[in-house]
């Protein structure tokens, strides 16, 4: 029935109204993380496909999910190098699926950053190129030149699940001298250590040993709803602290590596991003204690959309919860710390267990509670 | 991180066993609509667009929304002369649509129709014509011309929302010659009675008085799950009632008429397809007197994914119910009827208030009782 | 571990700060239904039992319950004649059931009525005396001597279940001498035409026969979470207009027969009682014409709890939704009204599929719309 | 309208076929937890109060209650020194409660021990009495006497809620003299180190410390459903195992102190009942080789109504999953374990973060797993 070429979105608006409801079943849930001190907090996934590589969906649907998914930043990072469809979509400029979705974009609070993949086989793999000027001069034969033309470009660029089976049987990366080079070159500059639902440990120690920024995406395919939120998950995100929400902001956090990656409870990154966004995610609604008693009750709030798990940390126990409690999304918690003499005020002291600042090392995280009279 | 040019659930079912599943939020529900004597009632939705003319997707996803909502047929049936995508997809042959659908399909037990739309303003209008050979020759100045090649195709030929407002402002069909000329040429064989959410009671009128096929379709161009599931709605069907699941006896239904469309709890039909459908949609599990007395406790179970409501036509009333009454989809009804005195069975009598056999006219339902000792 | 001789509200207050709560699953839903024009309408539930007769429960449980289903009005309403559980509440005084219920309703806005239910074999049956001053009066050997007791205390007196199997195995009422003389001697003013889930048409009868006042009641025992809530209904309730929220009011009003008696969506009033509630429980919110069309989309808000079946009545038919429609319980509906041509007003004219102001006759409400520019 | 003096689940039974079922919102969540090998996983909540001490329901509900949670064992202890309702229920036999519950259970398949609390202040607190053969005798002026006389019975005792805040405002457990005492004598047997949804870690260590069964209960007055369901949580519990599910092998298996205590995800109890008991929740269905890779893909079922937390002790690491990762209740996991070589077999170490066998040591539990081909 839809004839004109309007953008998808103001088409289903136009037709919402007509459109009798019946009962809302939202499948999407919206991501929400705190800005920290200093930083606004960008929620990305710089990791998709469309049917300009070998994803099902032309790019105005990527930018429709992201707004669903309440998400900052999008990068389309095609395989300019795989063209399944080529037959349908001869296309030869491989900017085109940016192009398409910036136009569905321009109306919204949600900046699409220029981006592509760089594919090979191992030892080389998979790369994404992002802040990219021009995809097609990427399409090279050798990798090195793809690289080298990045880097002209000033692109960032970040090695995508560097421990995929297929590449590496034994699901640990194996970092190759064409990495080493590259990074050594300043032609590498962040790594995946979440992809699709994958996390690897020794892909986050990689990470640490070589300074790289820690990334999490999506690596979407087919639909964000099939893949991800009908199977109870969010869909990972890179969590980026920039200055302002600008693509030169972005850029700028990128290369200086203040990222978390973030897929539901499980939340990767240096010890110096990631301590301040879980701060910031738990905000204490209430101290007080209770009646006559020594119990400090302590509400606390997850105003994040992960549900974060704490152990606690501090040399009082508590009068109800077990030591390890859940804080769910978007929801309140109460404690109740038997502090044996009633205090002015307290460090609440919580291990995050959820959390990873280094293989297996989880971090511990403080509060300044004042107590109410 | 997918690489390999495979059909696209291949690949999801491969990558599915290393998906941490966290739970399961299925949007989707499977429709389900029982056979009828002498007839497989066969779920088709033969009104839909892809990336190939003004859709978002690429044929693929089609498939397996299809598949995910249990249908047996669908049809993509592109804008052949509207190609808001031709920059990028300039590809002449308009039949790459349904090639790539077939290929997606095989493996499953869905059928997948080859089918066009003619679009034109008013009084012409939107039609789509189905089971053709080769669109590319149904693309004409004239639209004379192409129903008449549709035709030379034995295409099945229907009007597309007559009623849609944009070419006609009071919302009611307009019955131009260029219609009128076409069913008698033999070129118009079905009508939407119902096209995404919207019903039209003179649409019905139309089909009857003109012996139209009554269809309903989804028309989708974004994504099922957004613009039906998510909102509480399946996406609209046309039930076709064939004597075996295959394309050729699919065409043989369709021509002569045996049809319902259904969009959630609305079923429309002709009378000798709409009454059979309902039959099968109930059937009574128990009949029972309750204990000594002679109330008749009748036990009835909606095997279809329609909710269903009825209203008393017995002389008996009920013992507890309200004569008005919802069997909810797949779910069990108990009502008690007074009989007055114990009979060994009973013709349960009820009006189908969401169906409809014409304009404002809702059918009664029998269904013959045998009561249990 | 409670030990503190508090009202149980309180004691569950004081508790709940040191509970950890891991989510809400509330199972019960508040009832809501609108004032009328002149009335305020009061949710009431005057057939009830505890541990004082049959029940299962302290008095207490029925007053939190009403808090929960947020009811106005409640009567505890023992059998003063059958004490299962004499044995070990031996108590002689049949008013201890209402002031316990009384003291713990104290610091509620919840008016406790002072009742007791006068319990026969057929053809006497059981009736309830709501307002009475004191229950033990009503023992006596002779039904005659209850009920003339209960107008000497100038209760109001009704049938309760007058179609109950047990007492009357065609499930229909049976009018005796009794009940005829009762209400000739003014000593029986309403009757239950639904009690439980149970509805009977020819309650209804009866009712308008002999103008009593139309009674809906839960008669619950055990737990109303257990017995409607959990089987996704609410409980039954007889909605009363009365001039002002007290005692006296409800009491007038009752005598007046100004009720209407509601089950899930079922609702069963005298036509002037029925008709202007649902016209306040239909709020249109909007009505204004789509674009350049004579397409009318009014979009409804249901007020109440009570979901509501309507169909069209109007010249005029729908531009989408089936001329059957239901209207959620809180939610919004649109309907698009095809006027053919442009109009400054409307009446909105709907017939309430689910409501009842005679047997099988369903009343048709009438909204004046005034339509925004 | 109930009236025969029938059981109430009969009653129910009777009344439901012909109650109109709207739809099921069943608030209700059987409890699971699998047998031990040697032992059946006894599910008891062994302190619990109705009307005949300060709670508000019947016996009756009780019973009701524990078959909607699949309860194995209950036990009614009702203060016996505490009668609020003594004015209604002067009844002196503290037997009473006991025996309607009794009653009402005896068609089930739930065990009813007959108990009492006995109820001081601190510092000899509150404690039950199970297995007791007479309550009245409980009832003495000094404590002592009291145990004493349960010591008499061969009862089972335990102390209530020690670190309960109105008797210690640090809400830490006092051991007094009294308890010393008692423990000496053999007259002090289990402690609650869960009571309602308060567990402390100190209570934990006594029980420890004077090999005292440990013990989680619900302490309900209310109801089960607005106390517990209601907010998302299960009642506590106190799983015993027990030879056979017979009284005998109950108390068997308590003065032998093999039991856990149970609330939501956390679980206390000795190692020797709580690693036998993790290891038979957790079921590996299927441990097989990715392709041709060494990632062993293992699939674990969780049988019981608890989430598990786990997180991996193992020196492999994980493909997909968080090192700290959740099996939810009655649902299913997998995990994908980066072996480096194709092994045979592997002994999977996984920590049990919700599970104590004392204050702060979580239970590290080994599962031998055999691989497939």
């Amino acid at each position: 029935m839809k004839f004109q070429p309007l953008p998808l979105l103001i088409c289903l608006l136009t037709i919402s109204p007509i459109f009798a409801q019946k009962h809302t079943h939202q499948s999407a849930r919206p991501l929400a993380f705190p800005d920290v001190p200093g930083f606004k907090t960008l929620k990305t996934d710089l990791h998709q496909h469309t049917v300009f590589s070998d994803g099902n969906v032309w790019p105005t649907i990527r930018v429709m999910e992201a707004l669903r998914d309440n998400l900052d930043v999008i990068s389309l990072t095609e395989h300019i190098e795989y063209q399944p469809h080529k037959e349908d979509i001869p296309h030869p400029d491989r900017n085109r699926s940016y192009e398409i979705a910036l136009q569905e974009a321009k109306d919204h609070d949600l900046l699409v950053v220029h981006g592509s993949e760089i594919t090979r086989q191992a030892p080389m793999g998979h790369s994404n190129a992002i802040f990219i000027q021009d995809a097609n001069k990427l399409l090279n034969d050798e990798a090195e030149d793809s690289f080298a033309e990045a880097k002209r470009q000033n692109a960032f660029v970040f090695w995508n699940h560097p421990a995929w089976h297929p590449q590496s049987p034994t699901g640990n990366p194996i970092l190759s001298d064409f990495q080493k080079e590259r990074i050594q070159n300043g032609e590498l500059h962040g790594i995946e250590v979440i992809n699709m639902g994958d996390y690897a440990e020794e892909s986050l120690a990689l990470a640490l040993e070589h300074n790289l920024a820690i990334m999490g995406n999506s690596d979407i395919h087919g639909l964000i709803d099939w893949d991800y939120a009908e199977k109870g998950h969010d869909r990972p995100v890179t969590l980026v602290f920039a200055k302002e929400k600008t693509k030169e902001s972005l850029k700028e956090a990128l290369f200086a590596g203040r990222t978390v990656a973030v897929f539901n409870s499980l939340l990767v990154g240096k010890k110096e991003n990631l301590v301040p966004l879980l701060q910031a995610c738990i905000q204490v609604e209430k101290a007080q204690y209770i009646n006559k008693t020594s119990i400090l009750e302590v509400t606390m709030k997850n105003v994040s959309s992960s549900d974060l798990i704490f152990e606690n940390q501090m040399p009082f126990t508590f009068y109800s919860s077990s030591p390890v409690f859940t804080v769910p999304a978007g929801e309140t918690k109460t404690i109740n710390i038997k502090t044996l003499e009633r205090k002015d005020g307290l460090t609440l002291t919580l291990k995050a267990l959820g959390a990873y600042v280094a293989p297996k090392v989880q971090p511990i995280v403080e509060w300044e509670i004042k107590v109410a009279e």
